[in-house]
């Protein structure tokens, strides 16, 4: 945990910024896998970290801004816990670490909102997109689980998305630190992959070296010789010379901050002359577009700017023709691009998304595209300092995508078909890093990962 | 997934087993770890695989015991679906594989509950431990959440109970298949084990070894010099020479079957006397039990045996006294041994535990002890072939325990406090094996794995 006054201080930040009302922040359950007793590893949530700071099951706070106080509600551990779960700190101790004075048991929770109610006192609740949470706010507002979304409140939404997305130098320090992990993690991905090997042989050693941290992966690896598909988990699938690997993958940091990072490497080592051009392209792409980070931008103009890159990197080798900006505004580059540039990140990888990814993406000006591939984008905002974002744009061959395109004339006059025949079996390739928004421009975090595709051969050549 | 005729004949005999109504059967969701986008690996419930075979989230399965039919509802994925997973068969292709003719979209399902409710038909639900599950229920059978389990269908988790307790020789050699890589994970930790390192050091290798064979541990990993606290997960405390580590951990099968082995043994790879003597103790303890297992004997009994043999060796050891039977009968033991015996397992580690313990563990036969210590014995009925149980005792030193009882008084006749002073540091001790009730007595599932001490020793030693 940061140090109580961290904590204190973003509450009252959220306090002043709201005007009246109760403020209910659920923290996590966890989560059963095949009965309750088998839970999934505990994973709070990512606002409720933020303010009260607690890793711990089955708490609540409560802002009350119109008295001005903040309540932790919880439980203390029974003499069963002791034998389970060892002697733990008082809830008082820890809450204190937090800079809470008031903790009060579970079971007031109820009555103290259902007061609020009762005086038309607002209440306000980010969504809950755990059906626990769902769940347990219908009990304790005495509601369907349906009726608990009319509490779901903008400006609560707007106010934390505002607070949580400028991150502070120890907020990145954390990111930092998740980035060491994860930048290990992938070198030694590049020295494991060699021919012979399952997917899931590398990426079973790319997670144990997390854990081995004590950390988690800030989300389910993908290592994967089958990239165009875009979340493909390992499989034990033969790692064949000839094809490429695409590793994505980030540890949480001790103060469980996210990193995301994806690195594409030939299996045997060597890149073939065809994969080290389609691969130069999203590399040239994903460079410029870091060098045009800095506060002012709009994240959207640099997912354009990526978009034309590729399109004239597939120009160069044939595989696409026409006007490079007319494609883009056509959104041919989707069929080879179908996802965004990329996301913030912080304690979430998808920072925020479970408050509404267009809040946090697109806020009040803009609105989302419904083009394909642009719909798919996260993030378009204008650019403040303090925000981390990740960039990582990509280049995929997706033959049932290619096929359903080529048989309805989509993009036709844009994309050379017979041409791309003979890159069919290429896969997909994405580089990713992550990159803070400082006030003159921006830095790209952590260690650096080899990406230049001869450092990233030096190394896979030096491993074997 | 097995061939198409076992889950036809599953869900043919549990069809006949019941009389009328419908048996509706949700698969599980993804499980939001910190938003919607963001799951735990997928895990479906057990009941689910076993009659309906499909590991993939968001299907349903309805038996309609009048009709005589089966029915699987699903949805087939769309384009974008295409792009972010990959091509997958179609949802009728996967339901021929578990001998499915009938698939209709989940749409569907609602209004086929819904008239069968209105017509009243009894529904036979198992009870909904995900709350997801719970929500999606009532939200199909239009009824708040607690109204749910009105559903709960004794019947039905009576006939599921006897129905997944008899394991078939297809399902036991999935067990030994876990139990080969679970094998390999235990005897990795023997070698790996040494001071300097951290807790997560070994735990993240021993989690990556079994992520490298595509496989996923079973329950979260127990890897801990602080055995005494039951369920102690992996932290980033040292392994110190003169300590005892507990590994209980188990990998899964192919099909989804589960494994569950502990082993304790010094971090340095050399047993004090003091720590074989109690060593000896539990092993001596758990080879009578499993020499013990047979049809017809009571696993109570041989809970009450192990909890004999641990009062009889600590007598030996001078911290316990008096009558062996009298000490068990009034749980003094249960200060060293606070768990039961052990359970069944199959496709769950705590096998159909999410249908209820009692009903898997106790049956109409018996009820649950209230005292502390057999009041956590999960499984006591008596043993029928095909029955896979763990066989796991323990010794734990648990110094907030012992405080507690020797100021209460407790067990004050039975148990030497003075005497216990010198073994406060011990910590915690289990050894645990899977065990199949054959027709005429037992076999220990697997491939050995070293729990002699001299065989731990010699495997720690050589690695060195």
């Amino acid at each position: 945990m940061f140090d109580p006054a961290t904590y204190r201080t973003r509450r009252a930040h959220l306090a002043a910024t709201l005007e009246q009302g109760l403020v209910v922040m659920p923290g996590h359950a966890l989560s059963p896998m095949n009965y309750a007793g088998n839970a999934y590893p505990f994973w709070q949530d990512g606002s409720f970290l933020y303010y009260w700071g607690l890793n711990r099951p089955d708490l609540a706070g409560v802002l009350d801004l119109d008295q001005g106080t903040a309540t932790l509600f919880g439980d203390e551990l029974t003499t069963d816990d002791l034998v389970w779960t060892g002697p733990q700190p008082a809830l008082a101790e820890e809450a204190a670490q937090a800079g809470l004075v008031s903790v009060r048991p579970s079971a007031d929770l109820a009555s103290v909102v259902r007061a609020a109610l009762q005086q038309g006192r607002p209440l306000h609740l980010t969504p809950p997109y755990r059906p626990a949470t769902r769940l347990r706010l219908a009990t304790l507002l005495d509601l369907t689980p349906a009726e608990v979304d009319a509490h779901v409140s903008r400006p609560l939404i707007e106010a934390v998305v505002a607070q949580r997305s400028r991150k502070t130098s120890a907020e990145v320090e954390q990111i930092e630190d998740a980035l060491s992990v994860t930048a290990a993690m992938h070198v030694a991905g590049m020295q494991l992959c060699r021919p012979g090997l399952r997917e899931t042989d590398v990426a079973g050693r790319l997670e144990g070296e997390v854990l081995r941290h004590g950390r988690r992966l800030a989300f389910p690896l993908i290592f994967t010789t089958h990239g165009e598909v875009l979340h493909n988990h390992p499989t034990d699938r033969a790692l064949e010379a000839g094809r490429l690997a695409l590793c994505d993958g980030g540890a949480t940091s001790p103060k469980h901050y996210a990193s995301d990072i994806t690195r594409t490497y030939p299996v045997d080592g060597r890149f073939t002359a065809p994969q080290r051009d389609l691969y130069q392209i999203v590399l040239n792409a994903q460079e410029a577009c870091i060098r045009g980070i800095a506060p002012g931008v709009r994240f959207l103009d640099l997912h354009r700017l990526a978009a034309r890159h590729l399109v004239e990197g597939l120009q160069q080798l044939g595989l696409m023709q026409g006007d490079a900006d007319e494609a883009v505004a056509a959104g041919a580059h989707a069929l080879f691009f179908p996802h965004g540039l990329g996301h913030m990140m912080g304690l979430d990888v998808h920072d925020m998304e479970g408050l509404g990814e267009d809040h946090v993406g697109y806020g009040a000006e803009m609105r989302r595209s419904d083009q394909f591939g642009l719909s798919a984008l996260r993030l378009a905002r204008t650019l403040e300092p303090g925000f981390v974002v990740t960039v990582e744009p990509g280049l995929y061959l997706i033959p049932g995508l290619i096929a359903q395109w080529r048989q309805a004339g989509r993009g036709a006059p844009f994309i050379r078909y017979e041409a791309l025949e003979a890159y069919l079996d290429a896969g997909g390739i994405r580089i990713e890093d992550d990159v803070l928004v400082t006030d003159d421009g921006h830095r790209v975090l952590g260690p650096p990962i080899p990406k230049q595709p001869e450092d990233v051969e030096y190394l896979m050549q030096e491993a074997t």
